[in-house]
């Protein structure tokens, strides 16, 4: 409804100047019928509630008589008893959380169901054609581009905002920064069915990040779905508090991680966490993993609840101290590996950016990009060609089983001897040693997941990368085994050498690497069901924290930059200059205010010139004392109030009996004229539906009336007595900080914030100057942008000189017994006059 | 030095009004000697190091001489270059995480071997004396009265700060409150020998709430040792940071349980938790919980790094679905009794300090209430009384391993048939049912436990409660087990049920209602070694979490309400009310403030009135406009500037020169007098060490001298220049929310806030003023507080009716052209003046 008005303000100046014209008049008939339209609809909607709340009460009510007519009417009482009781319960949080769980479950199961059935059928082709090579290749290849350019297609489509990940749009959502297309039920249809086909071709794409923003998405939708009953759901930050357990859902349901989950999506999207919402978190991210895995048990997949990739290594001995350096190792080589995937994977994405003819050619035909990367990476994987030497057969959840197994493949140095069962055989070659099979798999999937995670289609990097580092741990663990055949422990018995323990390691290491977290040993732990290598995973972990960390930004990050999404980056600690900037230097001077004795001219004009979320309201220009401030929206109905329909109706049907009156004091005879005015009232209702045959020409005896009413209308002063007013919005000094800034900003979540010289409003500091400020494009001197507006006004007090010597100075005044504050206004005053 | 002085401030006005007697004289004697004491040890410590520095300096240059004389010296240089490195890297935060991970392990470690050696002392004696029961029962029970009034004494006389938990005080001072006195070096000492013998004696208390406070103490003592490396350490946030890491690295070193230490920690000492400090407490813990087990294994005590409590449960089929309802009785139950648990702790509390005349006999004897606690507890653990039907004869850590044992102990519904070894003896009673054995031990350990963290100890009661909570799942499982004899499944396979499972799930369940946290779960798979229950485990804490917490508040917070600190509890969701608080309401008006152009005797006299740690610096007190705000500790030195040592020194060092020219120009004769008045300088220096030998009359000449010299001192305008200003402190509105209030305070850990009106200070909040408005001992109307400064000054605008008619007045007076808000400070001028 706003949303009209302010189109049809922008137009109607211009016009006012010229007198006015026919486009005009359109403009201003467009905007009623879309107007009625609207109000067409949230007529209905009350009117659709109120009935329920009626037959609601009603059935209620009858059932109260019901109640003395028999035994059997008992049973129904009870359950309208439980039906209201579950209402009125159901504004709480524990009831979403659980709703949140369950569909999230669901959700993942299905999606899981739909993605091995796939994959059987991608594999049963496959083995169906095995008489010939060339049909072979071609079922390998076609299917899974198929697959892929339907995805592309279906996403780009539907709703683009759900390629990729998902992580870093949360992560800047959960900043505080509203980015509402990424939340809409368009996006929710779009990555799951993108994502399914996605993960249904068997590239080496992960899960785990887009069901993140799944399960946001699903909040957000529950959110809208709950506000119907209660009215709880309509508060802003309680929203953003559910989109932080889901996150944590998205993850556990997932991996069927619930502890893991609520790290990680901590770790992943909070700079601060309020240790309150917690509970939520693992509240809703256990409920989902627990109906996660009874589906599986129910649909007779498994026995009972385990891990999903449940290992059995040996408890009582599960590592010797003396294997600690070879885990370090694989925790450093981790910490290079991971900042060496994010690198690539920027290098990619910026590579067909900066391409001027690739980038063209890519625009031109968007699904080109997705079928040659599918095409290049099924060729390779081709298990009768190159494939055979990396185990090209094996899905992605097929090839951790088999790296985690906890037998050992290579012993005495001899590759040879040992006895794979089932897909284990896939490591195997007659040719060629494990070692290289392993090595080959582990370069070959590296560029293949980086070049992978760049497709246009819903997709993580965690499970690729989580694959990779199992397949890196196990060459070492591997190694190890072949070095020490009889195990390091000197102690009499022998304890030999777990490869598999040495992946869970490596696996734990790459994607913490990646990520730059430290959760995912805790992930580990509960995908594959054992604890007991504890103290290696958190060893290797955090050697590779901190070796990418130094390295390169985390991949989310990175996509963050790529993506220039609105995020506040971190304030380095090593970087003290940051220290000196004061909120001065990085204001904007030139603020949108709106003054308690503005015009609705005024307020006009100020809505025009930007759209800012908020507005300040200061007492007047002169002395621009802060009151507070007032919402965007808020300022649009005032303005439509004053300008809107029912006003305007309001004055033409006085002015029509005006005209009646006058018509029937001078004269009884009545003309088509004064017959169109008085029916004209009827005529504005009826036109929604008769658009087409209404005669417009009798509008043109009106259009100068209303033109000039409109005129008269934005010159009175505004009233903001029915306006919601924040009377305390955040203030800042002149003299804050850019860490205490900063660190405001990010706790309170801030987007913008007055800075205020004894009250006096001099500045706007919004989240867009900070990140500016913070990311170093802007020095201290360098900084001072000085609008026109600013030089006239008196600004003697904000030069970045010490504050010592400003203080001095004040303190010299002082003494000679001046109050130079007071009189800056009426200074100020004499200057503008 | 700062606190010297303000002593004798509090002296002097009093002694100045008299006119002078003797006793002030004594008391600027002692000043000055104390003084130079201070002196003397800050200068030998400034020249020790920079002593230290030259030597360094002077090392290194030697030896870059050195360098050209032969290859061994080549090794010399090495290890030199190695030395600077380190010590430039000294202040980087792993160096200080590594050394507090090691100290801390290192303690734990020691502390446990001297608990172990303690507890086999005991048991040794007993069972020494088997010949004779009274002998026995004499042993069983002196031991421990003796360690534990031991303890109550040794942590009484050495820093009665170190008695209990010190989970409470950490919550608090991480909050950002200054309890200086928690974390001095003797607290550290009082609380490890304290809880040494506390725990030694057998007594059913816990090494973990303690640990976390010996962790900060160890923090905060390695800061100030770090501290005379590099200047880093200084910075108080960082400090608190680093104290952060520690609280986890108490709970990973006890229990070996690095992410559940972290989680922990988190969850307990946290509101809004920093996930750029994540990485710290993972590291410290992790590294702390490694070498805490690898001391371990060189001590031989294990073979390898494994847990504390490693059970072997089946991994192929953990529980059966079935199982679940089980479990989640288990949680709900143990809901009810974490809540009775706290609430039994606080009314034990609660009782001996209402009751008087109990009370007033126990302050005089402190030590009685230990012993007699001790007595009644050792007497009804006697194995041979009645510790004979509850296992009084295991220790603690003993009981722990048996009820986590994994096999059956009732089959068949008779419990005589299973083969109980080593210590699994102990449950095994002749006459008695192991199920009544069990049930006699949770019973008598939970309030046995309940009174035992009353004592006057250092002590921490998670880890009785958690093997309360063990026996209570115990007892489940066993009945569960004599129920279903052959397991639940029906799908062929048997999978017997196991107890040892159900007693996990009881111990996380009840260790996490009586402290309202999730992460014992976490930590409960770290203890065990296996997280194959990992389900029953989240399911049992979630639903214990949410019983406990809708009946009780956590143990923590309630030892934070009974001890009074202050701590900022948590704003309710459902108190509405709250949101119409405004912070005018619960602000103070009188604020303490110095203007810019006060004289020193001003200063002196809002120094004396009151010790907040900041005060305001406003302009003028009729503008009262708020220019920043200045610590009391800089306006001390300010003062002692002025009055200090130093310029006295200086002043009577001039008035003797004067005195000197004036006689030698008048006559050349020297009197005794004038002798006495040259030499007084040097006595001045001398004083330190000779204050005996001082010949005090010739004082008495220039006593008078000097209080005038003071007074004239005392009406000179402060000179600021060489203080340290904050020029943005933190600053609200009168409008702001008691919400937002609340949230601002808790995320940014602020201790005060000054309230302004455009400009001008007109109040101040701070945090005891916010608690008490939490607390709903105010509520809005009964709030205001008018001090009699606030009634003379103009406070028209801050009433509490809606800011909308606030605003229209406002509007209505603008609408005359008038300026009224700057109109109000001339006024405030006229009615002051």
């Amino acid at each position: 409804m706003n949303k009209s008005f302010s189109m049809s303000y922008c137009i109607s100046p211009t016009v006012k100047s010229k007198g006015g014209n026919f486009f005009f008049f359109f403009q201003m008939y467009g905007r009623y019928t879309q107007d009625l339209g609207v109000y067409a609809k949230e007529e209905a909607a009350r009117l659709r509630e109120s009935g329920q709340r009626r037959s609601l009460s009603d059935r209620s009510r009858s059932l109260d008589l019901l109640e003395y007519k028999g035994r059997c009417a008992k049973c129904q009482i009870c359950t309208v008893r439980c039906q209201k009781f579950l209402i009125s319960r159901v504004g709480e949080d524990w009831i979403f959380l659980i709703l949140l769980g369950l569909v999230m479950a669901l959700v993942s199961w299905g999606m899981d169901y739909c993605i091995a059935i796939c994959l059987e059928a991608h594999k049963w082709m496959y083995g169906g054609l095995d008489s010939n090579v060339l049909l072979q290749y071609l079922a390998w290849v076609t299917y899974p581009v198929v697959l892929i350019t339907f995805s592309a297609g279906f996403t780009q489509i539907l709703a683009p905002q759900a390629v990729g990940s998902g992580i870093p749009e949360m992560k800047t959502i959960l900043r505080g920064v509203v980015l509402k297309e990424y939340l809409t039920f368009k996006t929710f249809v779009a990555k799951v069915i993108g994502l399914t086909c996605a993960l249904g071709s068997g590239m080496p794409l992960g899960k785990e990040g887009p069901f993140v923003h799944v399960a946001s998405l699903c909040a957000a939708l529950l959110c809208k779905f709950m506000s119907l009953f209660g009215g709880i759901y309509e508060n802003e930050s309680r929203n953003i508090e559910m989109l932080a357990a889901a996150c944590a859902v998205g993850v556990g349901c997932c991996f069927a991680a619930p502890i893991g989950g609520v790290l990680f999506s901590i770790e992943v999207t909070s700079t601060f966490f309020a240790v309150r919402n917690y509970w939520r978190g693992f509240f809703a991210a256990t409920f989902s993993a627990f109906i996660f895995r009874v589906l599986a048990v129910w649909n007779r997949d498994e026995e009972t609840i385990t891990a999903l990739f449940k290992t059995r290594f040996r408890l009582d001995f599960p590592f010797d101290l003396q294997e600690l350096p070879a885990f370090a190792v694989i925790g450093i080589a981790s910490g290079f590996g991971g900042a060496l995937f994010v690198y690539l994977n920027r290098l990619i994405v910026q590579f067909i950016r900066t391409q001027k003819t690739i980038n063209r050619f890519l625009m031109k035909k968007r699904l080109l990009y997705p079928v040659l990367v599918t095409l290049i990476i099924s060729t390779l994987t081709f298990p009768p060609g190159f494939g055979q030497f990396m185990a090209g057969k094996l899905t992605q959840k097929e090839s951790l089983v088999t790296l985690l197994d906890n037998r050992t493949w290579a012993k005495q140095g001899i590759a040879e001897e040992f006895d794979y069962i089932g897909h284990s055989q896939a490591w195997k070659h007659p040719q060629v040693n494990v070692f290289v099979t392993l090595v080959l798999f582990i370069v070959m999937k590296f560029w293949m997941s980086a070049l992978a995670t760049t497709l246009p289609v819903p997709c993580g990097a965690f499970m690729p990368v989580f694959v990779i580092g199992a397949a890196f741990g196990r060459l070492v663990g591997e190694s190890m085994a072949a070095w020490f055949p009889d195990g390091i422990n000197t102690d009499g018995t022998i304890y030999p050498i777990v490869p598999g323990g040495y992946a869970v390691v490596g696996a734990a290491a790459l994607s913490g690497a990646v990520t730059h977290t430290v959760s995912t040993a805790v992930i580990v732990f509960e995908l594959t069901g054992q604890i007991s290598h504890i103290l290696p995973v958190m060893i290797a972990v955090i050697l590779a924290n901190a070796v990418a960390q130094s390295l390169q930004p985390s991949l989310y990050d990175s996509i963050i930059r790529i993506k220039k999404l609105p995020y506040l980056p971190e304030l380095g600690w090593g970087h003290h200059e940051k220290y000196n900037i004061r909120v001065e230097d990085i204001m904007v001077r030139d603020v949108r205010y709106i003054t308690l004795n503005c015009t609705y001219r005024d307020l006009h004009n100020v809505l025009l010139s930007g759209n800012l979320k908020t507005l300040a309201l200061v007492e007047t220009a002169e002395s621009m004392i802060l009151l507070g401030s007032i919402e965007h929206a808020q300022l649009q109905s005032l303005l439509s109030q004053q300008l809107g329909r029912s006003r305007r109706l309001e004055y033409i049907r006085e002015q029509a009996a005006a005209e009646k009156k006058r018509l029937s004091m001078v004269s009884n005879t009545g003309s088509e004229e004064d017959c169109h005015r008085v029916s004209q009232e009827v005529r504005f209702q009826v036109r929604a539906h008769h658009q087409r045959s209404l005669k417009l020409k009798c509008f043109f005896f009106f259009f100068f009336q209303i033109t000039e009413w409109e005129e008269k209308q934005l010159d009175e002063q505004v009233n903001f007595n029915n306006c919601k007013i924040d009377p305390a919005p955040f203030q800042l000094v002149e003299r804050t900080s850019l860490h205490k800034t900063h660190t405001i900003f990010s706790l309170l979540g801030l987007d913008h914030a007055y800075v205020t010289s004894i009250g006096r409003l001099i500045g706007v500091v919004s989240l867009k100057e900070l990140r500016k400020a913070i990311e170093g494009s802007v020095t201290v001197k360098g900084v001072k942008v000085r609008p026109p507006l600013a030089s006239f006004r008196d600004s003697g007090t904000s030069s970045s000189e010490s504050e010592a010597t400003e203080l001095h100075k004040l303190w010299d005044r002082n003494k000679n017994m001046s109050l130079p504050r007071e009189q800056t206004p009426s200074e100020s005053d004499e200057k503008s006059q």
